[in-house]
């Protein structure tokens, strides 16, 4: 028995990853861990992909129905992807390979709200969960086990599947024992009862995920790193779009609509959030706590210069760098990191409760306030929606963030019509570019269509709304609420696909 | 001292309306009661119209900021909106002069989840409040008001208001003393607690209202009744709508999917939730509870009839015969019927934490899933998205309803893309129509459309709408995701606002 595996009936299922994909059958749903390149499988997923790719050489279709956590990492999707495993996906994924099998038509996508993707599962939307196959740290003598470096869906996927199989990670640090916090109280309507949680730093689960060790068909040790994704260095524009929102933060301080410490964040995953979070540092704010999904680079910033207090997430979303300082000092970390299940970190009711601000990035916005986040040209897809849904509509103030341009100015990231809506006009409150901060709320949709062209709009587009909206305001005298022009509103996107250039 | 004024503070402050309307000046932003025809202010809106025509008879140009509950009705929308008093309105109308007035860009309009109506303006977004208009029923010898037929925003209104005028409205039957819960718990952020409603059934608050006898400075008495909303007999299509929703509970409860006695039910309000509300009253469902907004005729059937054991809502919404019969049996309703404030009524945390089964109507859904309930042809308001957001999004399961075709078949409610987007495609799960019924549960957007077409759209448009996918697919073989032509997609209707059919 190893120090990681002490538990006596669970220490006798050690298997290798080619023996224990033998339990996944052709069709099965499977239900892996994985958040944000953290916590994901490392072996199973490629011993899969090899069994697949076997059985295809054999003449036999074998795929499987992917439900993670959120985005994985090129050792789960991507392996997955490659070998053309996988037949359905949910909730989120970033893996470029199988963005490419989605928006082919091989593979079915589910984009769901994160908040939605366990309960959905208990109601039977999706079907049966065949298989579990879930990272952890260790395995206690009592069969309890200690998360690794996500959290995600892994309680669900382990209470509801009907085989387990677990990987235990030598490369997570054993230390990570007491940085989760897993909520045990949910359960399905009508025997739902409150969460009583009221403060970020608030301890209101367990340490340990659960199994029932007779579902454990297989246990694979593994010793490879997690993706550690690559932040690039903070470009002018991020610089610019992090220092309009914390002079907005300031602003609302100075106006009494927000404590001067603020309400706990939350930020999205990319360069601009770091570029928010880094904002945040050189800001005089202070005492802050974060209750968000993924804990990035920025954030282990903000705790180790004291912005920080607290950080609550489901996720680590590290750099290289960020990782060798988080297990460099990990015993100061304790204490001041939790990592819950994601339908904690995304659950309306505590996001509304706890009153968070919400900075989350976009792909477009319209002039009235409705936001893309997932759809490039209104037909393929780019990562999902994530948990943004959850937060902006929640949120005590939310932020969306974009350059004004993209594709060196051959896109405009401010449009007539957005060309998918995944935040509508009723739940967009600022919209941040390099150009400025424009402040929606209170804001009727033609006084709004003034702000977002004035303010985040990039100047040589200004002109091409202006127009616009003069032109559909003009055209249909007694439909002045939005004015539109049907048959123009989605004629930048369709110039862009035919030209290369709104 | 009459028998509905037992306050001597108040009791002291008595005048007519014409006199309490001096007390709102030109710019003022007013709170009025009200919500779906209920309980709205009777005589201080007829008043200040007045007031304004001569105002503006004199040169002087006077309006108001208006914030309800809901809607209200041809006396206070809309004697304000044709006195042109009303420059911002806030958040939900069904008012046609004020309609129109927001659709010839006469009024600003804010269209906002009623959940946040009453946040939003404890945040500061919408400005102080400088007057609350709010009807009751009776003032208590403590100051305590006796809430009437709607509860909506007034608990905010009276709280937030620098002034108050109340209406003791005669009409409203005394009785209704005992049949709300107004809850006082509510913070802003970080002061937040759980709300400890577990059940439809459960008081969590006050019988009555509460106000600062020092800012009231005004009372007036009204012997009006509520709008009294008339319905139209059930006609053939929306019978078959209630059909196949009825079917389909049915089909989830035998799946196991659903208890016996369902979830708690959310109904919206009009002529085709009073036929599904009449087609539960025909199933063999008894038992249920609602936790709704409105409390519709059909209700009262239902609770007549043994369907429903218990109704939690924010207001009546009763047509003459349903105000007699809840007038005539008011002593059997007591104990079955609670209006709540809108806050907890469309409360996020609760409708998710209570899993409740939402129905609510809808202008138009999108082969893919998107929902418009809000605009006509893109640009004109009909009402606003009131708290469909709030309730579907948060739902255990929910539906959006509506007649396959409107204007005698000239416009299709199945559309390649909605021309406004309310509900997005991540929260939409059944459709609904009277040729059948759409379950988008775990499907991709390309199977959406399918079981949309095949199952919800009319057959006239259905050889239409699956030309629109297959050229869409063959358009672009990279985008098949959400295949869209995006020069054509809104195509539908701007060939009905130029030839009048889609």
């Amino acid at each position: 028995m190893n120090a990681r595996i002490t538990c006596p009936v669970l220490g006798t299922k050690v298997v290798s990853a080619e023996e224990a994909v033998a339990h996944i059958r052709p069709g099965d749903r499977v239900g892996m861990s994985g958040f944000t390149g953290a916590g994901y499988p490392k072996a199973v997923p490629r011993a899969l992909a090899d069994r697949v790719r076997a059985a295809r050489a054999r003449g036999e279709e074998f795929r499987i129905d992917l439900w993670t956590g959120a985005s994985t990492a090129p050792d789960a999707d991507g392996v997955l992807a490659e070998a053309h495993a996988i037949g359905r996906r949910l909730p989120y994924n970033s893996d470029p390979t199988l963005r490419r099998e989605i928006n082919s038509g091989e593979v079915e996508y589910l984009d769901v709200h994160l908040s939605h993707s366990a309960q959905h599962m208990w109601f039977g939307f999706y079907g049966n969960l065949d298989v579990a196959v879930v990272e952890v740290t260790a395995i206690l003598p009592d069969g309890r086990l200690v998360p690794s470096s996500s959290v995600g869906n892994n309680k669900t996927w382990l209470d509801q599947a009907d085989k387990v199989i677990l990987e235990v990670n030598h490369w997570q640090p054993r230390e990570l024992e007491g940085f989760h916090d897993v909520y045990y109280g949910t359960a399905l309507p009508p025997y739902r009862q409150p969460i009583e949680l009221t403060d970020p730093t608030q301890r209101i689960g367990d340490q340990y995920l659960r199994v029932d060790p007779r579902k454990v068909v297989a246990v694979v040790e593994t010793h490879s790193p997690d993706r550690n994704a690559a932040f690039s260095p903070l470009d002018e524009t991020s610089i610019k779009i992090a220092e309009h929102l914390v002079d907005f933060l300031q602003a609302e301080v100075a106006a009494d609509r927000m404590p001067k410490e603020l309400l706990p964040i939350q930020s999205g995953v990319g360069n601009v959030a770091n570029a928010v979070l880094a904002g945040l540092s050189r800001s005089t704010f202070s005492g802050l706590a974060a209750f968000t999904e993924v804990l990035q680079d920025g954030m282990l910033d903000l705790l180790d210069d004291g912005t920080l207090d607290f950080a609550s997430a489901t996720s680590f979303g590290l750099s290289d760098a960020g990782v060798k300082r988080f297990m460099d000092n990990i015993a100061d970390y304790k204490g001041k990191i939790l990592l819950r299940t994601e339908e904690i970190s995304n659950h309306p009711e505590l996001i509304r409760r706890l009153g968070l601000i919400c900075m989350n990035g976009m792909i477009e916005a319209d002039i009235y306030g409705n936001v893309n986040s997932t759809h490039v040209m209104g037909s393929s897809i780019m990562n999902g929606i994530g948990g943004s849904g959850d937060f902006a509509r929640n949120a005590y103030l939310n932020f969306f963030v974009s350059p004004s341009t993209a594709k060196g100015g051959a896109i405009s990231a401010i449009v007539p019509m957005v060309s998918h809506v995944d935040h509508t006009e009723h739940d967009v409150m600022v919209i941040v570019t390099e150009q400025g901060l424009a402040d929606l709320r209170g804001l009727s949709p033609r006084k709004r269509a003034r702000a977002i062209i004035e303010n985040a709009a990039h100047p040589d587009y200004r002109d091409a709304l202006r127009d616009y909206v003069e032109r559909a305001e003009a055209a249909r005298p007694n439909a002045l609420h939005t004015p539109h022009l049907l048959d123009e509103a989605l004629s930048w996107h369709q110039r862009f696909l035919e030209t290369g250039h709104m």
